[in-house]
Parts: C-alpha cells; structure tokens; sequence
C-alpha cells in the first residue's frame, strides 16, 4: 500500500450546515415522486441527467471547473493551477426506484461544501480538489458502471449487452440522453493523477444508531458470495407418510439453518453474515411434504479466507444433513467477490479527524457496495458513515439526522484538508 | 356404535385374479394419456363418464341391476330379492389429473368381483349386496361430491357455488354431461337401508411397503387441520445488517421447524403428522434478510384432543420465538376436520378374514381422505388399504403388485360375505 504522509491540521474546519441542506432538499425534488414520497433517479433517466446538470450548475456558482464526461460522471474541480495528483471526494446522484434522499447524495453534496468552505476559508492547498459524483451506482445496467469506466473496468462486450432486467440495453439508455456510449472506452483516468479518494456516505445500516456512535469509520467492503443449493428428497402426501419415513426436503433446509449461529461462532467473525433469503419449495402444497427445496445462501465477511472457511462449513453441514435426511444435496456458487481494504492511512485520517471533532467513532467493514471499492483497486481510497435511522435505505423513509450529516460532512471537510496539505 | 353381529365363514372364499386384472387394465384405458402415461379421468370429464357407462356395463353383464344417480354415483345391485340393508361395497372410478390405474378403480372392481365370485359360488346371502362407484371423490369442485350427495351432506347453496380452481361451476360440468344437478339434492339415501360400508385402496403410503405388510386394516381416517402463520419481522440489507441487529422472519419459522420433532414426541402419537408444505419469504431475495414469512402448518392425528394439543404447541413454540427473534406472530385456522373412526366391528372383521387368509395386518390410520369417512357418519363403514409400491400415488407411476391386489381382493371378499350372511 502506498503510505500517505500524515499532515494534522491545527483546528477543525466547519462546513456551513444550511448551505449543505438547502442543497439536499433542493436535489431531492429533482426525480420526487409526491404519490410515494420516493426518489425516482435511476441511472439514464431525464431526472438523473437533470441531477447532473443541476450539480453543474453549483460546482460552476462554487467556482469549480465543472465537466460531464461520456459516462455520465460529473466532475468538479478546484485548486486546478496546481498541477499535482488531485484529492477526489464525491459519491453518486442516481437512486434506486423510489429511493431517499441521502444515499449517494449527501456524499457528492458533503464534497461539494468541502469545495466551498475551503474557497471561503482561503485554503492554501499543496494538490488540486476534484469532486466526482459517479453514473450508474445503483447498478440499473448490472454494474456499478460510472466508477467502473473511470477505473477502466468497462468493456466492449459488456457494453453491448449490458441492459435493466427490463431489457434496456445500456446503450440505448445513453444515446437517448445525447451520451456517445461507444466513447465510453476512453475515459478511463489514469490512477498517477489521483492521489487519494474519499467518501461519505449514509450507513444503510443500524450498527451506528443502535450503539449510539457517531461516525463509522469503513475499514472496507465485504466479500461476498452468493450460492444457491438444492436439497432433494421425495414429494409425499403429507397424511400417508410417517414423520420417520419422510425425504422432507424443507426439514434438511430447516436443520442447515439451525446451525448458521454456531457456523458463525466457529469459522466467522464479527463480521461474517450469511442471509438465507430466498427458499422455493417444490411443490410448496400445504398437504405434500416437500420434494424439493431451492435456496440461497449469501456470505460475507472482511476477509476471503474466512468465506472461505464460512462456504466450507456451510458445504459440511449440508452434506451431513443431506445423508441424516436421505436428500440429494447440490449447490453452485454465482458470484464470489473478494473484499476490498480500505486504505489504512486514510482510516487513520477518518478517525483522528473525527476525535479532534470530539465524535465517537468505530472502525467497521460496509456490507453494502459503494463506488469507493472500485477506486480502492486503483488508488489510495476510503469512506465513512453516518447513521442511518432505524438502519432503512433504499426507501422513501430513509433518513439521516442533521446533526449526523453535519458530524460526517465535517470529519469529510477536515480529511480532504489533511490530504490536500500533503505533498 | 351399532354392533354388528359376527358370523365366521368357515373356508375363505378366493376371486378371479385374472379377471380383476382384466377389468383394470380395461378401465385404465379410459381416460389414458400416451404422452405422460397418465389417467385423466377427472369428475365429470368425458373419460369420467365413459368410465361410469364402462361400469355399467360391467356390473349388467355380471346379472346385476345397475343404474348413475343424478349425482353420477354408479351403482350395482345383486340378490336384490332380500328385503333387508344392504352391504355396500365400493370406491370411486375418477382420478387425479395424470393419475395411477389403482387409486378408487381397485376398490370399485374388487367390489364387482366379489359380487361376481358369490354369485359363481351360488352364494346364499341373507341380505342384498351393493357396488357404487362415487363421483368426484378426488374433490375437483372441493369437496367428495358423490358420497356427500348420497349422504345428503350437500346443500343447494354448496351447489349453487362450487366450482374447480379454474373456475368450471359443478352446475356447468354437471349439465353438459346431461346431469340434472338440482336433482342432486333429492338422492340422499337413508342410512337404515345400508347394513355396512367397506372399502378396499390402496394405501397411497411407505407404511405397509417399508414394514412389509399385506394387508392395512384402517383404523380411521386422520382429522387434519391446516393453519397459516405469518411472522413479521424487518427486512434489511443483508450486508449491512449484523446477525444479532436482525429480525429475520426465516429464522425464525427455522427455530419452529426445528422444534417439530420434539413437539409431536412430547404432545403426539405415532399417527400424528406435522407438515410444513408452503412457505413464502418476503422479500425473497437472496441480498435482503427476510422481513416476513408466510407458511403452513398442516397436522394431523385420530384423536381430536391430540390434534389440539398439537396446534397448542405450535401456538406456544411460535409465540416464545417470535419474542426472541422480535417478529410479530399471527396465525388462522383454515380449517379444522375432526378424525373419522371406522366400526370396530369390521376392523374385527377384516383382521380376521386376513388372518384366515393367512396374511399379515396391521390396524393403522389413513392419513388421506377417502369415500369411507363420510359413510362413516351415516353407517357401519371401514376400510382396508393394499401396500404402495414406493408409497407413490396421484401419479403415473403408482403402482400395486398383483399378488397384493389379490390379497386385498381376498379379504373385502370374505368379509363383504360374512356381513352379507348376519341377520
């Protein structure tokens, strides 16, 4: 890992709280939807273009030098006479389909404060502040498109087939909304010009709220895999066959799922989850004792060798249940992505600049994905929390409370500082 | 319970092996699908009249007097000259879609055989012998229509609105077969012309197969309950939600499953069933943990009080884990049907004749419903059932070995002829 000077600033800076929620509110009406109260800006639409160019408008009101590129990123720029490796901060505008108003938002519109109160307080910066807010996050088009062409991870062939499961092809998408798609290939910016990459974003999550702490410092994204397994036994009338003479498909699901706790006590950490959340029985008749049972199983933790011990208890378990329950066992694994670290020097600055805020804070991995865990493969990159209320996202009653905004969008404000001071 | 006198024969009577597996081959061509070797002889289809006029046929040509009921009961009669009840033999001639050739048919022609075997013995009853062939028992329009009707269980308001899950009204499927459905409600006979009602079926189960049996000597027909429960807990991002911050609805229908065992060990017998057949997760994604589940609970036992304690356990085991894992808990009784006991003295009965035949028995409950219970509320009535091969039924592969239809054949025989022989 590159290792970042440490520069401490002497006293915190503050960012303008009103400024900050004038902008929230004014964002959120962009793509509101009065029936649901929801946020309609999923990736391509003319609300999520109107976003980007409303954006335009104030990094251009803040004096930043504002530019769209071919993928939809908008980019603002700050300091730019300087000619040194930029600190980018910034998040995403798009939403999901009836999403709230902070998730993405308040960390592109944290970034853009941060532009502000330097300009204000005449900051003398030794790099130039980009701010970035990313296309696509939400994964309409089945990735995290925007970050993914900036880090040049977007391919031809991906680019022709990627669509919504709706069957909107990613190209068609753009050049509805006057973007060249084939252009796209091209953007892909040089990691050298980027000295360091930082994210606020809102928790999604009820870790920070139920312990009362103020800021989650992202120590980095999960791994995580997904597998889908099969038991199979033998459909019965469920009257006819006795309990000790039943292939009870669902009751070998049932026992795996009993040991899940004691899997995570033995192989896991703190940090491991594994979610069962689909279940399809077969024939799923209340009067036939299931034949078949097909469900998923997605792992997680910060490290890929304690998936790895988590998916191989997992498979132990099941085998052992399978044989007790005289089930014919299988499972394939559709995705396993390996966690990605968050740079420790940039923890290192989230925490002390949360303490010299006077801000509880803990160290804690992202279960969610977030654009910062493509910059990670390509630069120095990190992200902090904020509390989530009742841990809801995705969701018109998604909410962050102003104290909490202005708490992560200062401990934010006083890292770009730091990184911008360094050499 | 009336006490039906007993009256052994003194050498077991034998039937035509060959001629019953005539007969069912026969009937196992009407209705037959080349393309999944199924039969389809569904209530009031075509083949299900065909089968019925077949029948008729059948039981002419064997010096019977035949007649089809308004409700399409098929019915025979022998040594009709003794003015006394009747000993009813019989079962039911429709079929399951993509059915097996044994389900109803076997009890129907082991019936006609009996008549056919006396009648070639010269046999001198002392009261008339009967066949019926019911209609609908496998409850097309939602119930079993043929032996309600004739026990005058159905009511013009039922009439008025059954009709199959696709929406066919009995009235429709009734008529365009020439039926005349108001009349329905004019057939009831009335129990004293009935001396005892017996059954022969296969048992549509592993129990006599997997103990190695000949024959099943039923008991009683199970009473069944169905509940569905509702668990409500928190849907939340299975990332970002840590395993002890969860109200995942699965797990906890998981802890309930898992107590089942113990559960029916504590408050059951070993005739009773506890079957979760039906369970749907909300949202039932893999990435999300469930915030709510719905799912059965089908139980049964012969004993009424069993049941109830049964449904009393679950109540409270779900009650006590709702708490633990924070999930509101809710359930309604969909239905609730008391147990039917057959007449001791023809358990008696068949127990005997299959030991004189020298096979093996074993007193057990049906588990599934049959013609026998409903006559087992207006008269004597049992039921004897033959082994599954695999316990499969419903299905094109149902099958019995013939020297099992033999000796289920054997013992209705003997034991229709000796209630045919008491005063």
């Amino acid at each position: 890992m590159t290792k970042l000077k440490k520069a401490a600033t002497k006293q915190s800076l503050k960012v303008d709280l009103d400024r900050l929620r004038d902008n929230l509110y004014e964002l959120a009406k962009i793509g509101y939807n009065e029936e649901d109260k929801g946020i309609y800006r999923t990736a391509f639409s003319d609300a999520d273009m109107e976003a980007r160019r409303w954006l335009v408008e104030r990094i251009e009101e803040s004096d930043g030098k504002a530019h769209i590129d071919e993928a939809g990123n908008v980019f603002g720029k700050w300091f730019d006479d300087i000619d040194k490796p930029s600190v980018l901060v910034g998040s995403h505008t798009d939403s999901v389909p009836a999403g709230g108003m902070f998730d993405g938002a308040l960390g592109v519109l944290a970034g853009l404060e941060t532009a502000r109160v330097l300009k204000d307080q005449k900051f003398k910066p030794k790099r130039p502040l980009e701010l970035v807010s990313f296309a696509d996050e939400e994964g309409l088009f089945g990735g995290m498109f925007g970050v993914q062409a900036f880090c040049g991870k977007v391919t031809l062939d991906w680019m022709k087939t990627a669509s919504t499961v709706e069957g909107l092809r990613i190209f068609d998408a753009m050049e509805a909304q006057g973007l060249e798609p084939m252009k796209v290939l091209n953007i892909a910016r040089k990691p050298e010009t980027i000295h360091a990459f930082l994210e606020l974003h809102i928790e999604q999550g009820p870790v920070l709220e139920t312990k009362g702490l103020n800021i989650g410092v992202v120590e980095g994204i999960s791994g995580v895999y997904k597998w889908v397994v099969t038991l199979k036994g033998k459909a019965n009338h469920a009257g006819t066959a006795p309990m000790n003479m039943r292939s009870d498909a669902f009751m070998g699901l049932v026992d795996f799922a009993h040991e899940i706790p004691r899997i995570i006590e033995e192989d896991g950490t703190e940090n491991s989850r594994l979610t069962v959340g689909m279940v399809e029985l077969k024939p799923g008749n209340p009067h036939t004792v299931p034949g078949e049972v097909e469900f998923s199983i997605v792992g997680r933790d910060m490290k890929n060798s304690i998936m790895r011990n988590l998916a191989n208890s997992c498979q132990k378990v099941l085998a052992t249940i399978a044989r007790r329950h005289n089930l014919h066992f299988d499972f394939a694994e559709h995705s396993w992505l390996d966690p990605y670290q968050c740079h420790e020097d940039i923890i290192d600055s989230f925490s002390r600049q949360a303490k010299a805020l006077d801000l509880s804070a803990v160290v804690m991995p992202s279960g969610a994905g977030h654009d910062t865990q493509f910059m990670a493969e390509i630069v120095p990159a990190g992200m902090i929390f904020v509390p989530s209320v009742g841990g809801i996202s995705h969701a018109p009653d998604e909410w962050t409370n102003w104290p909490d905004v202005e708490n992560g969008a200062n401990v934010l404000l006083n890292s770009v500082a730091e990184f911008l001071m360094q050499n």
